[in-house]
């Protein structure tokens, strides 16, 4: 266990097999989460579900809302994130490119043996955006009586076409890159996360940041160092091995599976819901976010208006931060 | 010379020392180009530049509107198309990574010494659609009084900085595969093609063409399956050197280089012009169609309706033949 001043972080061991909806079967699992200190009796509990590449502690990748004195406090609430499985903050992970398939309910499962295993009776809020949006909405549906508030953030209820393809197109980049059979795979890791973040931003957003500022260049670099940059960062701080097995989760969800259609699935949360979509978002446009509302009983909607797409989840928090209070019939910012 | 049913298939070489705009000289160059049989003498030129990908032969790439008994008619109007520096259909192509920077300036000299030595005095209308539209709105700058009309599909008058991020994450994927160095890099080649296709289509077009059929699966494929069948498609009749030259070249893509600024450089045009957008186009968003018709004189601008984005500049020959009837103030619709 390593202390952290904020969140404190832990390991849980699982040492059962863990059956995989593929049919496969884990020899047991190891899933590493942060924590507030001290006992969640009397507190709310609030679950952060973590998208693609974060860890388990937002108070590195969520910042603006996660810490001392912010809207999510772990001295008040009992806040809780755990990394999910197949990730390489320190869950279980793949060692090599033939890892079984992880869907989003197979994520979902091994946060369940973690709240039993606290003794997590309520959760009085869990959120998420992106990918932490699928595991949130998916959890919503599997155990309705569990969760008291939800709040999805630029997520769907089923993976798109689009969104597959652009997976998929990460995915044949990484392939291209012999070294991703042996556990490297540095330049097919950089150029899908490359791909990513055209998708994770807009067109609007590049040309604020990353516009040439002279006309007289013989051609633009600019917004080449700066793909270059954030592809060579995730490649330093990333396995290539989870981020294939991670896209594939991607494209495994769907909360209609087996549940009739994606309709008859959402109408079982029970969870008061918060629906919030980004109009730049080429991820997940807002006929996805609407499609929720509409199909969770008595869900709110509620849009934010960015330059920055589908990253305003991370972004945005000024927006986000009194939609929340809204949602949660808080008197104040806080 | 290849006899063609339509348009007659044609090599010019250059002798010459060609030299391009970086200060790098090609010893001589070689251009591929269709144009209709017989004389041009007593008829109508219309110039078609091609996009990144295509040939020297419009009656393949756009067979909706060039051909016999179509719009654009080689046995009525003298139809001429020429393969750009760098592309691998024909033209003086690159044997190495590091072939010099080819500009769209650069294109457009090619364009203009075979136009000299065919004696072409007037083109009567030079069309366009992506990069194609890049070499046209480039040669109506340096040579305003050749092009009576104007024809500019789906694109602008510099390259934005989204547009060379995509650019530049194909190139990243291009070299996350070795085989790129002794000139194969088909995997490369595949993975970056299925990144171009995602910012050639859109969220809606996905949905309506590979969207799954069934709720059961465990993961999508359908996509997937898609962004393979094309990117294997592009590697079978593409170079990865073109490839890689031939996205340097949109990204030296700036009108306003050495001419003040874009808007400057766009008030040079003295040819009748069409600006058509696409409203779907991720690509080239209607602000920089907008911006293109403003600078340019008189410049008029139309929008096209599509599903399926930047692509809509080849699929919509529907919506596109009666715009280029009125600006071409032919009386019907051929």
């Amino acid at each position: 266990m390593k202390e952290n001043t904020l969140l404190e972080e832990h390991t849980f061991t699982c040492p059962d097999p863990f059956h995989l909806e593929s049919g496969d079967v884990l020899p047991g699992i190891r899933i590493r989460y942060h924590c507030s200190a001290g006992s969640h009796r009397g507190r709310q509990v609030v679950w952060i579900c973590h998208a693609l590449t974060a860890n388990s502690n937002p108070c590195d990748w969520w910042p603006t809302l996660v810490g001392e004195g912010k809207f999510f406090d772990p001295s008040r609430e009992f806040i809780i994130c755990a990394n999910v499985l197949g990730s390489c903050y320190g869950s279980t992970q793949p060692d090599s490119p033939d890892f079984p398939l992880i869907t989003i309910r197979d994520m979902v499962q091994a946060h369940e043996l973690l709240r039993r295993e606290l003794g997590l009776e309520e959760i009085h809020l869990l959120i998420g955006g992106s990918s932490g949006g699928f595991q949130a909405v998916e959890w919503a549906i599997s155990n309705p009586s569990l969760i008291k508030n939800l709040c999805l953030l630029a997520c769907s209820a089923r993976i798109s076409p689009w969104a597959t393809a652009l997976n998929e197109s990460q995915r044949m980049a990484l392939q291209a890159d012999p070294t991703f059979a042996n556990g490297a795979g540095r330049q097919g890791l950089a150029a899908a996360r490359s791909i990513a973040l055209l998708s994770y931003r807009s067109y609007e957003g590049y040309c604020q940041t990353q516009a040439e500022t002279c006309n007289n260049v013989l051609t633009a670099t600019r917004a080449c160092s700066y793909q270059q940059y954030q592809g060579e960062k995730l490649a330093n701080r990333f396995c290539a091995y989870s981020y294939y097995v991670l896209t594939r989760s991607l494209d495994s969800h769907n909360v209609g599976r087996g549940r009739g259609t994606p309709e008859k699935a959402l109408s079982h949360i029970t969870a008061r819901t918060l629906c919030v979509g980004i109009d730049s978002d080429l991820l997940f446009p807002l006929s996805e976010i609407d499609f929720m509302a509409r199909h969770i009983p008595e869900a709110q909607k509620q849009v934010i208006t960015s330059d920055f797409g589908h990253d305003g989840f991370l972004l945005e928090y000024e927006q986000i931060i009194p939609l929340l209070c809204k949602f949660l019939n808080l008197e104040e910012v806080r």
